[in-house]
């Protein structure tokens, strides 16, 4: 069975997403990489929610990004995902921003998230393993493409 | 005992709430009018999102905005609620943005909500009557005042 | 020449929009019709921010919502532009959300944006006539469109 | 003269700043830490945004964020700003968010900034040093206050 470490999402930068520099504001390229990760889940028949019979969820423990080189209003921007890492109980995931509207595409912004699985419990949030079904389809990206 | 109709809140215009054209986005207006009317509620002893035994919620029907002279970073405004309309199932608000760092504060923009009251059943809502208790506190405004 | 006086685009709803509620927020609405206003001007060769010669931009006057049924996380929507009125100064749009996961789609809002043309002179705004190149290319939708 | 290596600013967590699991978004921790920021420098009698004559702006290099405990709607939470750093060109910014409505109250989460200071030439962005008049104005903390 195919396992997959990676995952590539496009999209352009709205107008809302700017702020008074001109620029993309900085907090909105976690909201790209939350949802290229939840593309990503969806992509292998998962949601980032619990919902029905699998009830976990991944409330990130950790976010990070470096900005290179900004971005601004109707750029367009791949976003590639990469698991970094998989341990029992959690995933770390980098992000590539690519600016694309551009002679040469260059990567403008380097991110990074680390999601723990839990299951509810009417307020209360318990770690717990990935469950199978997750763990069997995602693996580590190869060392050399996280550098 | 006394009833209530309006409500007060202040806050200062966040660079995140800005965009590109140097301006308060729109879309932030609602943001505004939402939290002081949930510090209205909660100025009452009462909640936007239901909680514990009154578990009834206010799901918007209807909002608008009107949008005179724009606010930008740091501008002080004091967003001004009325209760415009009571009835049984729904309440009316305006909302009355007054740009207070100026020489002479004005209204800036006019906006208003419609939100209807609903219990929850698992993922269905139901229209409902205003509890009692939320009922027995809040009154429409003069109508001199919502002009 | 081809006038234009629709558009249409699609999108998915992301998590960072929802709310506790588990539903798309109010105010997000508002941000999807901007995104889609701007495509459509996008797809006419113009933008909704001044740029080079044809310094105009488009202040909102106006924007409305009303929320007949939610949209939660994942949902597909379609969002249909139209015009509904060209004026001198100003242009009116109408924006149809269609839910689009379902049985059979359906509108589950409705809104409109009143926006306005002005140039640019330092911190000032001042409200000018459509530029011809682009009155030239949007007219109002036919009135059967509208309901 | 007194140099200032520290800054506090509370807020309440808003509707508008949750999600469907019912927490407080994770990028909205990263806006928290702006607008502290941006409280602090005003405090200074500076502000994050160039203006007049002293055109430098402070665009962000690194963000990060570790989240020990989830903030929820209403919460009150005292957002700590700590300058960790300083260098020439470049400010090194930790932030403590302290959940206040609690028995004891406590850290759920820790955010730190790397912002740049620089010069706007167009559209171009030039990395200059800190002026005097803020370097004199700001140190680093104390390193026990890091921890």
């Amino acid at each position: 069975m195919q396992m997959a470490y990676e995952f590539k999402a496009r999209r352009r930068v709205e107008f809302a997403e700017t702020d008074m520099a001109g620029l993309m504001h900085f907090s909105n390229y976690f909201r790209f990489m939350e949802s290229t990760e939840n593309a990503f889940l969806r992509s292998l028949g998962f949601c980032v929610v619990a919902k029905g019979d699998m009830k976990v969820s991944w409330p990130r423990v950790r976010a990070e990004c470096d900005y290179r080189a900004p971005l601004r209003f109707e750029d367009e921007v791949e976003v590639q995902l990469l698991v970094s890492e998989k341990r029992t109980k959690s995933l770390h995931y980098i992000f590539k921003f690519i600016k694309l509207n551009t002679a040469t595409p260059f990567e403008v912004a380097r991110g990074g998230l680390s999601v723990c699985c839990v299951r509810h419990e009417g307020m209360k949030m318990h770690a717990c393993a990935i469950p199978k079904e997750v763990s069997d389809k995602i693996e580590a990206a190869p060392a050399e493409l996280l550098v």
